[in-house]
């Protein structure tokens, strides 16, 4: 199974070309489009939200086909990652960094096959498609050993920040505290506004705002029924205080 | 094949990470994507909406993976029924009461089956998704039968409203109204304007309104090569009246 | 593998119609949404955008299932056509015009097979959707030769406009030009700005706007991580002047 995880806009050709250039390669690979609109040239976002998900997803063998790469053109290396057991595809700047901190075992490797034709801004299609399609069909390609400490990362090391991570098309409000970052007596403030917690929607009325740990174990602000980014003029990058 | 049909919107995790759980279970199962913009937390409007649609589907056998879910984590049933030969699986919230309505024998199961991690609040990924694998692969599970009678209801028996319930990208505004409840000497009214019928969109110039019968078996109000959404400023849930 | 191609939008019930339509025919068809929004009842830019993308896909056994079709009901043709090997499903409108100027060999048929149930405005999911799929799995049906010079245009033999013809969700604007209309040292105009070639995106400042040729070889407007949509105010059809 290829899971494919991008900031590629859910519009345009981008996803459908890169499944053609996997079933080119591996003609029965199953393909699942886990997320194509992760927050755009945001990398240490992405992060966040890919290793979260990544916690929720069936735990078998599979190749996650990962692009947000704002450096694309630019000399930032290809590379596959071995994480516990788990393939993960895609460019050499940080957005595999939390994936990794949450891993037991991993190994890196810079990709050095390449495709007859790689053109300036789609590697996700040219490169990282077909690296992963051969991956998932167990096809040996070009590849070497790279440290692990050799990677880039995304985030300062004592850096620390709480902030909105992605919003869905319900309005709700992913941050980046995961669950372990909060107990359900705490609460959050939002602007002036402070955010109780609830565990379910239906435990507030319709209407009213709530903190819960969502389904991916990230800290989201949601209202019942409502919209949470309309109704505190909420984006992606915005600061959330803990109290 | 398994078709699902939610208010999840097309951005987002959500759609995707069902799809990894019904595979997990089923890998060789065939997925379709039915409408993941089923009205938002409008679970009589999308009821109405899922009827008209499984009118125009293949016949063929079926699983449709439901989840208009609002009330998801209160002790509101999952269910699954066993409508004519094709399975409807989602929560016991009226969804599937309009497609009941048009069956000529109905089999109604609370699901007993529990995954080893239910979510509070994402019971498509964690419940449903692997009990509509289940069923498409034909697999076991738990399950009792309750009485068609006790299932909830999105309706009340007398109302028969004339509503505007889903809106597509290109402005075509679908109504609650079947075909069978208009003939094509009828008018409707939006406001203070009278729409007239057309069959074809080429039957009227372009930019001017007219209602027909849609692809799907609803009454629909369009303009040609234009926007009926913008046109008259619609919403879902907008009254429309019948002259 | 079947590609489909068209302007019905991302949300909706229209393209989960159309699959569940091939897969009633052909149930081991692999399909790829190549593009669901296409420049909507914009025959000319979908017939520029869909060459420009064919040019860049596998060349393996396909067949492209293609709609965008704003005079769907009227007696336009339904046709297929053979082009150096690789099919394409649709309306004669011109929307193949460009796929067959860069072809060496095309043979084209009129669509003479019938399904049961044809709607008047749904011929995508009633009659392309099945053609589709037999041709993608070896199934005969009704069809005859017709000459590619009888077919529809969509540009007149003179008409040499460039304009946008496409804005993806990161607000990069595609033209009509092709890479072989532009060099790097030509300009392109827009409004009253100048703009320059670069290769990459990290050839330019942040927020600095350039062309390029694009992954489907198109001359393309963007900025490095922001937006040329929004920065220069276009849209689809707006002109753009070769300096």
């Amino acid at each position: 199974m290829i899971i494919i995880f991008t900031d590629f806009g859910v519009n345009g050709p981008y996803m459908g070309q890169m499944k053609a250039s996997i079933l080119n390669v591996s003609t029965t690979s199953k393909i699942v489009d886990l997320m194509c609109d992760a927050p755009t040239f945001n990398v240490r976002a992405s992060s966040v939200l890919l290793a979260a998900l990544r916690e929720h997803m069936p735990s078998q063998s599979c190749v996650y086909l990962c692009v947000v790469d704002p450096g694309v053109g630019s000399p930032r290396k290809p590379i596959c990652l071995n994480c516990d057991g788990v393939w993960f595809v895609g460019p050499d700047n940080g957005l595999f960094q939390k994936v990794i901190e949450g891993c037991n075992h991993v190994e890196a490797f810079e990709i050095l096959w390449k495709p007859s034709h790689l053109s300036h801004t789609f590697h996700g299609r040219d490169l990282f498609a077909p690296v992963a399609a051969m991956l998932d069909a167990g096809i040996a390609f070009d590849k070497k050993t790279i440290p692990v400490a050799s990677l880039q990362n995304c985030v300062e090391k004592d850096r620390n920040d709480t902030d909105i991570i992605y919003i869905d098309d319900y309005g709700n409000c992913w941050t980046s505290l995961t669950s372990n970052m909060m107990d359900p007596g705490g609460n959050l403030k939002v602007g002036n506004i402070t955010i109780n917690h609830a565990s379910y929607f239906s435990d507030v009325k319709v209407g009213e705002a709530f903190w819960y740990v969502n389904s991916s174990g990230l800290i989201e602000i949601s209202v019942n029924q409502g919209n949470a980014k309309l109704k505190f003029d909420l984006k992606i990058g915005d600061h959330i205080e803990k109290l």
